[in-house]
C-alpha cells in the first residue's frame, strides 16, 4: 500500500491528526503530559465522532505527539484543582468532567472503527484508561503503565473501569491500590497490551497492523466490533441468540457475498463496505 | 485401567466414535477440513445427546479423525453458498445453520459430563470455538488457532461467543480483528489451552486426563459443572447463595458420604454415582 | 517506618493476631490444617469485623501461624462428618457451615481495607478461596494451591466462585475437574497471586507491601476498593456512571484535595481520612 500523507495539522492543536490512507492516527499535543483537560477531551472526543462520520477513515490510532515521554498523564490536575475556590467546591466542574471522560472513553468503545493505542511512554491513570478502552494496543519496551490516583487521596476510580476488563482482578487490584508501576513486558502479560517492540519499528508496525485491519471490509470490521462489546455483557445464551442473528445478517450483506465467494473460488475479495 | 476398545465405527460416518472404558472419544471425520455442515453438527450434537444419556461414559474427548491436519476449518461456506440461489437469499438456511451451531456449543457446556478437545492441527472460526468450547483442551505444539471470518467479510461473532469468555479482550480482539493465527503456546498463554505437548504424546494424555477425571464420582462432577457455568454469569452475593445450596446438596449425597468418609478413614473411595 | 508490635496473641487462640503499626496480621491457628471449622470461621470473621471498625487498622495481612505448612486446607471434614448422625442427616448444619464460609469470604470482599493473603505452604479448597478472596496474594516459591473437593465427591463449588473470578475458565476448571495441584509460579501465571519469593524475604515483603498501603488515605483505599467490587459487576454503561459519581464524591473529600494539592505543591500529603 502506498503510504499517502493527506492532511498534516497545525502544530499547536490539541490533537493533531495525520492520515495516512485509511488510517487516522490522531496525536495527543498538550505538553508536557497530555493531560485531559476538558479542552484535551473535548477535541479527541470531536476527533473520534469525527472519524465515525467518516467513510474514508477505516482504523483509528491513538498516540502521542511526543514520543518516548508521557503517553498522557491522565486528569488535569491543576484544572480541577482552580474549580475548587467555586461555590460549589467544585462539584460541578467536577461531575462535567468525569461525565466527559466517561463519554470519551466509551466513544472509542463503540467508535465503529478499530482503534489501536500506540504508547511509546507512560501512560498513568485515565492515561492507562484510554490504552484499555482501545481495541489493541501496542507500545515501545521502555513503556509503562500505572493507575496511581491513590498516591494523590483520589483512587483511580473511573480507569479500573476499562483496566478489570482487561485484566485479572488480583494484577489490576496491585495497581490500584499501591499505585505502583508496570513495565510493558508486564503489561503485555497482564493483557493491557498485545504487542511490545524497539522504538524504532513502533510507528511502523503500528502502521502495519492498522492497514492490515483496515484492509478488511469495513462493514465486517464495524459488525463485529459492536457486537464483541455488546455480547461480553450477555449471558452465554444471550450472547448466542444475539450473535446468531448478527451473523445471519452479516451473512446477507454484500462484502460476505464477495469475501465468501471469493475465498472459494481462490481470488481476492473487492469490498463494497454493504 | 485396562484399555478396552468397545467399538469402533465405520470409516465414513461424519462423526467417528470410539470407547476406551468410560472415556468416548468422538473424532470430526468430514475431510479435509471437518467443515461444520448441517450433517456434521447435527451428527456431533446426536453423539453429545447420547453421550448425555448414557452412564457409562463419564468423559468425552472431541477430536479430529486426521491427526496433524485440520483440526476443523469451521462452516461449511460452499454448503452456505449454495443457498443464496434461493428466494430468500439463504436468509432461512443461514437462520438454521447458525441456531444449529449455537445449540451444539452450548451442548457442549450443559453436558454433565466434561468435555476435552484434543487439537492437533489447525483450528479455525467455529472449529476455535469448539475449542473454547470444551472444558479442557490440549494441543500438539504445532496446533495453531484463528478466528479469520474478517478475511471473508464474515466476522467470527459467534466464535467471539466462547473465545472472550477464554481469553482476554485485548487478545481476542487481536484474533478476530487481524484475523492472524496463533500458535500453541501463546494459545496457553492466553488461556485457550490447557496443556501442550509433542503429537507422540497427544493421544495417551488426553486419554489420561479423560481417566483421571472419569476415576472421581459422575454425580460430583455433573454437580460441579453445572454449578461452574451457572455461578460464572451471577453477582458475587448471587453466587455464593446458589452455590452454597449446590454444596449442601451435595454432601447429602451419598457419593460425598463415601468420599469424604473415604478420605478421614485413609481408604479409596467407591462411588455408585448417587 | 518503625515497626512497633503493639499486641501479641496468646499462642493457643485460633486466629492470632499481631499489629505492626497500621498492620493487623491474622494468623490462623488451628493446627494441623487451618481447618475451617465453625468456630475457626466465626473466629476469622470475628477478627475482620473487629478490623473493620478499628480506624487504626489499614491494612489486614491473612496468614497461617506455621509456616511452610498448610496455609488452610479448607472445611473441617469430621466435624461436617459428625453431624451426619443427625435426624436430618447434617443438612443444618451443612446450611450453617456453607452459609457461614459464603459471609467470611464476602466480609473479605466488602471489608473496607485492604486484606493481603500471605502464603506459605498448600491451600486447598476453601483454603484457596480464602486466597482467592483475598485483594492481594503473595507466596513463597514452594507454595501451592488446589481445589480437590472432585477427589472425595464434593465438587469445590463454592470456592470455584472465588477462583473463577481470578483465573482464566480453562485454567479453574482444570484445577476444579482433576483436583490437581498447582505450584507458586502457575498460580502467579494464572492470576491467583501477585508476587512469589523464597521464604526468607515473605514476611517482610508483604509487611513492606501493608505499609506501602497503609500509608495512603485509608478514605481513599476505602472508596477504590468498595468501586472496584461493585463496577466490576455491572455493564460498562453502568459502571462508568457509578464510578463518575464516585470520582466525583472522591475529590470533594478532604484527603483529595490534600493530595492532589499535594501533589501539584510537590510535598508530602497529609491524611486526616476525610
Amino acid at each position: 500500500m502506498t503510504v499517502i500523507e493527506l492532511k498534516q495539522d497545525a502544530p499547536d492543536r490539541l490533537v493533531r491528526t495525520r492520515r495516512r490512507g485509511p488510517v487516522l492516527r490522531l496525536e495527543m499535543n498538550n505538553p508536557p503530559a497530555n493531560a485531559l483537560s476538558i479542552a484535551m477531551m473535548e477535541a479527541l472526543k470531536a476527533e473520534f465522532d469525527a472519524a465515525a462520520g467518516d467513510a474514508s477513515v477505516r482504523v483509528v490510532i491513538l498516540a502521542a505527539a511526543t514520543p518516548g515521554k508521557l503517553f498522557c498523564a491522565g486528569h488535569d490536575l491543576k484544572e480541577l484543582t482552580a474549580h475548587r475556590a467555586e461555590a460549589d467546591r467544585g462539584r460541578a466542574f467536577f461531575e462535567r468532567t468525569m461525565k466527559l471522560c466517561a463519554e470519551l472513553m466509551q466513544t472509542i468503545v463503540h467508535l465503529p472503527k478499530p482503534v489501536i493505542a500506540e504508547v511509546d511512554g507512560l501512560a498513568t491513570a485515565a492515561g492507562c484508561q484510554l490504552v484499555a478502552s482501545c481495541d489493541l494496543a501496542m507500545c515501545t519496551d521502555t513503556s509503562a503503565f500505572c493507575t496511581p490516583g491513590v498516591n494523590i487521596g483520589l483512587f483511580c476510580s473511573t480507569p479500573m473501569v476499562a483496566l478489570s476488563r482487561n485484566v485479572h482482578r488480583k494484577q489490576a487490584m496491585e495497581m490500584l491500590l499501591t499505585g505502583e508501576t508496570i513495565d510493558a513486558s508486564t503489561a503485555k502479560e497482564f493483557g493491557l497490551v498485545n504487542r511490545i517492540m524497539p522504538r524504532q519499528y513502533l510507528d511502523q508496525v503500528v502502521q502495519k497492523y492498522a492497514e492490515v485491519i483496515a484492509s478488511k471490509s469495513p462493514l465486517t470490521v464495524k459488525i463485529g466490533k459492536e457486537a464483541f462489546y455488546r455480547q461480553a455483557e450477555m449471558s452465554l445464551a444471550d450472547a448466542y441468540e444475539y450473535t446468531a442473528s448478527v451473523m445471519v445478517e452479516n451473512m446477507l450483506a454484500r462484502d460476505a457475498e464477495e469475501g465468501v465467494g471469493a475465498f472459494i473460488a481462490k481470488r481476492k475479495p473487492e469490498w463494497t463496505g454493504e
